[in-house]
């Protein structure tokens, strides 16, 4: 490795888990943070200032009116942004050269080439070491999936609980609907301290986009897929499960897709260890669901089937590396941690995943997510 | 104007309001998405396809896979992504020149250079026609300040119904805290249909410093500042509104405060219609302040006094064009959103904001946000 150019950030910690990572604090609106001989630095507004100082990681922070006013001087002709306050601050620390992350904005960035900085983007993740958790982070996202089992069981006592009448699930005299379930698995989490957006209650043939959030009443005797991603608002780390719960009776060929889902992602956990290769474990799930009678297909309608990775990375985003995909080479590191969500989608039969989450360790992966596989309700 | 250069956009809709104006379909994950002679294209995973081909604005939905299939066979000693996918598309559809948001991941950016395509950063917004707001867009965001309004009974009630015991607030027995009115904020947000994450409850010296989402304890006799900016869960619009609240009795100082910060925030409301600068908005709040007495200082500590913009564009962002501050000289235009939320902030005396939303027009602007303005409970 040649002597480590230091990293240059602008962005804020709602979009960059990055700017999380690297001065722990939540700033909402973009700011300049950079790394230079062992300290970080960020330049802030008034508005953040006292709060940064006071709350952050940030070794030194630097008022950014300040900078802007030297920038208005030195351009009179221009309307001075991040860039030249960046330029003044390479000028002050005498340094040049930086790293950007991949997702950089490319206004800077090509502002900043304009000004004669030699800017380059990370070839991969800026900071590689946020693959690894240590026990802290992985405790951070154990209570991210506590959080999510409150979910799971706030949807499934309304479940429980509802009556089935003809097409309908009726609780408490209303008509049990993705919306009701989501409204209750989202209150549950913020009261526990977290916050779930984009929660997926979705069921029957809706189930089938795995993307699709879900709407409208949910049937009896259909599968239903919940999949619960809170951030925890103390620590900004992720949970990441999925449950699929069926009320009523299920037919056999629901048992075998439940059964094929849960028997993949076994078979993927049991896989799991340090220097692994993430493909090897996605290409045995599609072995188990082939193996299970369960085919996947590609049309121009959409695909049915097994057609997205079995896992990703998860920790101050709730997608990060690593990924364990059909495309992606990559051997698993110890510490780092993963989702393993094998799925399977039929419209006409429905839907179904099952997620968990686990560290790599260089035996048997640590479990980090914790509700039971009852779903038949 | 020269020929209008195709936009081009790789972001999810979570973190790129551009992505989600353009589609008008929430996609998690960052996706490609260009214009190209009137027509809106997108390319997405599996996992995406169905849903955004039956959902979204897009009028040619592609599938990622195929592209990336291509791109493997091509480069097969590279890992293809985005990139490599655009160049594909430029080739297919004859035409290398595009023009990209200020966000639009270096990364991307630099690759497509290297690829030899054209590609520019838009001098500005990379739709400008996002600044002026339809009736149907004025109307979401209605929508999203009627639920802030709901989020301020919430904790309104909350705060009337607590009891006064030496220097805390007990309801129902607990002592009040920032997390208690937050939780039934954001719950009464969720049952209305939206999400409100970072909302603010800062009372005392918490409160100067604005961003500090306020913790702990809510003192009687301290002025309390709440800002709630929910997003609608239907549209993706945002409300944003502050109300300042005060439990027990007022002093004199705490009056004067809140009088001044209400009579600036008229002032500027009455201030606001098409062509006059942002900046003169901003301007006069300065100098109701100061013929209030309230000056404004930066200390190595931080500021006190009135350290922020007047106001912001409000949309599909929470922050967007325009803005009214005192570096930024723009003339408002008609149909644009702005906040109007000056506020005053003194370490032992408190903080106070109070913030509405307007529609700029030829005359008196339209108010889209409805909440009444007692304080002292």
């Amino acid at each position: 490795m040649a002597a480590k150019i230091p990293p240059l950030l602008y962005a804020d910690t709602e979009r960059s888990a990055d700017a999380l990572y690297f001065g722990r604090v939540g700033v909402p609106d973009p700011f300049i943070a950079f790394g230079l001989r062992g300290k970080k630095y960020a330049v802030v507004s008034a508005l953040e200032f006292g709060r940064v100082r006071k709350t952050s990681d940030f070794d030194v922070v630097l008022p950014l009116e300040k900078y802007l006013q030297r920038a208005r001087e030195l351009w009179p002709q221009r309307k001075p942004a991040a860039a030249e306050v960046i330029y003044l601050l390479a000028k002050d620390f005498r340094q040049t050269r930086f790293v950007v992350p991949e997702d950089f904005p490319a206004g800077v960035f090509d502002k900043l080439y304009e000004l004669g900085l030699d800017v380059s983007v990370a070839d991969g993740a800026l900071f590689p070491e946020r693959e690894i958790k240590t026990p802290r982070e992985a405790a951070a996202i154990r209570e991210g999936n506590r959080l999510s089992a409150l979910g799971f069981a706030a949807a499934e006592r309304i479940l429980r609980a509802s009556k089935i009448r003809g097409r309908a699930l009726l609780h408490r005299g209303q008509t049990v609907t993705s919306e009701m379930l989501k409204f209750a698995i989202e209150v549950a989490i913020l009261e526990a301290g977290g916050v779930s957006a984009n929660t997926i209650v979705a069921g029957g043939d809706q189930a089938c986009d795995p993307h699709e959030r879900g709407a409208g009443p949910l049937r009896p005797h259909e599968l239903i897929i919940v999949d619960i991603f809170p951030r925890v608002t103390a620590t900004g780390y992720h949970g990441d499960m999925t449950r699929t719960f069926l009320r009523g009776r299920a037919s056999d060929a629901q048992k075998k897709l439940v059964a094929a889902v849960r028997a993949a992602q076994l078979g993927a956990i049991k896989m799991i260890r340090t220097r692994v290769n993430g493909r090897a474990v996605h290409l045995q799930c599609v072995e188990t669901f082939k193996s299970h009678g369960f085919e996947t297909k590609h049309t121009a309608q959409g695909s049915v089937g097994f057609f997205h990775g079995t896992g990703h990375g998860l920790g101050l985003a709730v997608h990060e590396p690593p990924r364990m995909s059909p495309t992606i080479d990559y051997p698993l590191k110890k510490g780092s941690v993963v989702t393993v969500e094998p799925g399977l989608y039929y419209p006409g039969l429905g839907g179904c995943r099952i997620e968990d989450v686990v560290q790599v360790t260089a035996a048997r992966p640590k479990l980090l997510s914790d509700y039971h596989y009852t779903w038949e309700l």
